[in-house]
């Protein structure tokens, strides 16, 4: 069933019952939130064995990790083992981005060994397809375009990234702008050279209607793509990507109008003093809708620490409000991502977003920081383990770096200062 | 010299020329930093080969390492080799916090070849010989104390971490707060004990002024120690934890009535949306004396990543105006850190201090981006790894996870999207 449509009938969802469930929450304010668009369940009513997540306000954070093929076919290409390294690691979703090989197969593998929502970026097969057929993207048609779309919505994808804000205007506007890195989003280069190249708008805006009939159809949410979005500090909040915002938030009106659940995409690359700013302006202008943003890296110069630039950067956005994080990994700038890459990404993703949950007042995220610290003040070091939001990672290390075992500390002798603070402090201590 | 007292009479020293010219200031407002004390210049008159670094407002966020020996004598304890690392890495200090061998003479050797500002915390010394003499910490004597204070600055040490606001009062507020990790300061817990065993006031505290005589004939910059800091999430920004921070912020008066330079260290884990209030609450209270923060982490979960917990609290609070970063390693919370944890846990608290300076507009730190960004749209790979913050593992990666060299894009045939959109800004564009 419709996610939204159901919720503005007050039917709950099964979907929704799994959200209530997961979060913590009664289903009456999670029904009332996909109702109002500021929580969106991606779930294609094709998809089969989908434990449903809800992405928006209120509840925790989510992560996605992006895998796929690429034209270069590597070894590196092992998408099954990185899907499995992802969900491992505590993915909530994942986007299927590959360019090559077969398309159609390898999403079809994904969707069907996946548990989590799936989404895919239909402009990529669309251009690959063109590539193959004429010799070049700019000369696909854009029948096929929604052809390519059509076809995922039916194989059961759970959401498209939609680069329908790059458009003849905001074009206009990035050329007035001027910018350090033009764009460096590859759907929004992929339409913009259409566009440019065939003197026409982009049919993702032109024809959004179209779009939004095959998405009610197969209750695929959308996520509206930042193809302006900033690839370097220096352009982060210009002029080029504040238009193409405001043109994601009419659209965001004509989603629910229609009852398509919708999402917007952000930055990027963007300095820590305007995180905060571009997450209340993303909330103002597409009133409510849930933000994913990519990172945002707060620096340009950390190439094979951008897990870390992100982490930094999508801490302060879902403190700020963004409600779902795309993952970055250390090999973002410098190549294809091994699977060790997609792990620590996600995990460094998660860790962003469980600490603005923290602050977000997210139920049961407090809970998780106290136990570790009961445990760690109890020197319990099986439960810090077990507790760790990478237990395999933090055994080897406790293992690795503690060459003699721990037991017991030979610093203080008969009189135990911790002993001592405790007894003061009226408890029980057993000596540190 | 020592610098606050040439400060005061307008009389520019080589350490503060050093530091005008590495931040790309004239002296004058060095100077006169030094003399307001919002700029530190830690350099012991005794030390040689020292290559002064100026920690303050205005200035480049600083980071330090901390190395040192264990008591377990392990094959993690080579002290050279981290030392090594960490300056490699960007390390600005060091602080040697060795607790076994023979502590002074690895304190000589440190010294003794490295060319930045190098602190210590005496009091770990002071209690280990104290068990060494006695069999026990807590029966230290008063005047032992300030002997290894004595000696540790005639060796030349640039600063000291001196927990001189574990008071009894502080104690008492403790008490009367409840934590749930208590102390988790090990000097601070060395103290306490001591305190409570012979029912006295804290050494430093009761005697500041013997402490500052000491500080001020050899120009020891203070650092003053924050043994109440929090321990976990839970006990962030409590009554014991500011209670100290009032106690500190007195002490600062009387470092500068003295002409004794003086910064104040601070937590530690410290929730999110805590911390740019801790660092504001920090330089009221402290007259603007230089912030020294340790982290701070923003989840307790996450041993293993704790170098990236740090990353987002410690970018968040420089960016409110803390001043100098102590790393922490991947290793924190599991074990003694591997060369490879140093190297991690400098690169991040660079990142960290970065992206704070990006927005603090220190000299020199858009520039970087912008170098990085242009060598990135121009994709010259080999100015992308020169610029790289660390260009080792940026060459490392990029050359393990591009299988095939790259030699173009074959996306887009004949019509390259990225050279359209070149041509559309009036861009002389390589194809991408």
């Amino acid at each position: 069933m419709n996610q939204m449509l159901a919720a503005w009938q007050g039917t709950v969802t099964p979907e929704m019952e799994q959200v209530a469930r997961d979060e913590g929450y009664p289903v009456e304010p999670v029904l009332q939130g996909v109702a109002a668009g500021t929580i969106v369940i991606p779930a294609n009513m094709r998809r089969k064995n989908l434990k449903a997540v809800g992405i928006g306000t209120g509840l925790r954070t989510k992560v996605n990790a992006n895998i796929g093929t690429s034209p270069k076919q590597s070894a590196l290409d092992d998408h099954r083992v990185k899907l499995r390294v992802a969900l491992d690691a505590g993915a909530d979703a994942v986007m299927d981005l590959s360019t090559g090989g077969d398309l159609d197969r390898c999403r079809r593998e994904i969707l069907a060994s996946c548990p989590v929502p799936v989404g895919t970026v239909p402009i990529y097969q669309a251009a690959i397809e063109a590539k193959e057929r004429y010799g070049a993207i700019v000369a696909m048609r854009e029948d096929e375009l929604f052809e390519v779309v059509e076809r995922q919505a039916k194989d059961g994808v759970d959401f498209f990234t939609i680069h329908a804000g790059v458009t003849l205007e905001s074009l206009d506007r990035l050329r007035k702008q001027g910018r350090l890195t033009d764009i460096v989003s590859r759907g929004g280069s992929f339409l913009t050279g259409w566009m440019l190249h065939n003197d026409r708008e982009n049919p993702f805006y032109k024809e959004f209607d179209r779009l939004l009939e095959i998405c009610l159809a197969y209750d695929v949410a959308l996520s509206l793509g930042d193809g302006m979005r900033p690839g370097c500090q220096a352009d982060a909040t210009d002029r080029a990507q504040v238009q193409e915002l405001l043109i994601l938030g009419e659209l965001v009106d004509r989603c629910r109008e229609a009852g398509v659940q919708v999402f917007v995409e952000g930055p990027g690359h963007v300095p820590l003093d305007q995180i905060i700013m571009n997450v209340q302006l993303q909330k103002r202008l597409c009133k409510g809708a849930p933000f994913y943003v990519l990172g945002p890296l707060v620096t340009d110069v950390a190439p094979g620490y951008d897990h870390i630039t992100a982490a930094i950067g999508g801490a302060v956005a879902a403190m700020a409000g963004a409600d779902f994080l795309c993952y970055v990994t250390p090999a973002e700038h410098l190549g294809l991502p091994t699977v060790e890459d997609v792990r620590e990404g996600v995990i460094a993703t998660r860790i962003a977003g469980h600490a603005a949950d923290l602050v977000k007042r997210v139920p049961g995220a407090r809970e998780w920081d106290e136990r570790m610290s009961r445990a760690r003040k109890a020197l319990d070091w099986e439960k810090q383990i077990e507790l760790a939001i990478d237990p395999e990672k933090a055994r080897r290390y406790h293992t690795e770096r503690n060459p003699e075992k721990f037991a017991g500390c030979t610093m203080c002798g008969e009189f135990c200062a911790m002993k001592l603070v405790g007894e003061y402090l009226g408890k029980d201590y057993e000596n540190c």
